[in-house]
């Protein structure tokens, strides 16, 4: 865990919190997609040394929207960027960290990712990111 | 705001929390120190591309400690470099964003901080750290 790929923030809305990062915080967008896999649009805003994603809900069933009808908008997880992610998954085990995800998952962007659980992470949800391609 | 200084997670104890750091996640210890104007023991985390914040509370009246009562352990703020802290404050303002701290205050490091108020930056408590020395 060499640099922080991005921080997620979970939005009610993107258009609204696309005003907010680039009008009103003077930042840029960098693209919008979606991943379907775990029900989000997500929005890349560049955050000079890393990027923020902004992560709406696309169904009531998405784990966005169950974070935001619990917590309201807010950070959601911090991402670390990392190489080969399975080698990493099974030394996190080693040392005592419980992983939600045992194997790795197409995140956004076509990134391979691990969440780790919170409760072993200082109440942070943390997430391993290798990713395939530059955005 | 051209890019992240550091990530604010609040914990209940710097010394577990240095351990899942240090010796789970693989991070650097950088240091640590008292800020008694906000009632915090801050530790300071290498995560390349930039810091991460582990904030103690000193005393039950810190805003760290209302924090964990209210929320538990986690991540508590995002703080962007700037430069000019006075004018990018005055210019936030002009923009539309509430300001908690209308003018600097002293933060770790020495650096002069200003945070923005999360309800009008989307759920996010937010920082902008204009910095007096390099840690």
């Amino acid at each position: 865990m060499k640099k922080v790929d991005h921080i997620g923030i979970a939005v009610a809305s993107l258009e609204e919190s696309m005003a907010l990062y680039t009008e009103q915080l003077g930042m840029t967008h960098m693209k919008t997609e979606t991943v379907e896999s775990q029900g989000v649009n997500v929005a890349f805003i560049d955050a000079g040394n890393m990027k923020i994603e902004l992560l709406e809900p696309t169904s009531p069933d998405s784990p966005i929207a169950k974070f935001l009808e619990k917590r309201g908008q807010g950070i959601h997880h911090i991402a670390y960027s990392v190489q080969n992610i399975e080698s990493r998954i099974a030394e996190m085990k080693e040392r005592g960290i419980q992983m939600i995800n045992e194997s790795p998952k197409l995140g956004a962007g076509g990134a391979h990712v691990a969440f780790m659980h919170p409760k072993s992470t200082g109440g942070v949800l943390m997430e391993l990111c290798e990713k395939k391609e530059e955005i």
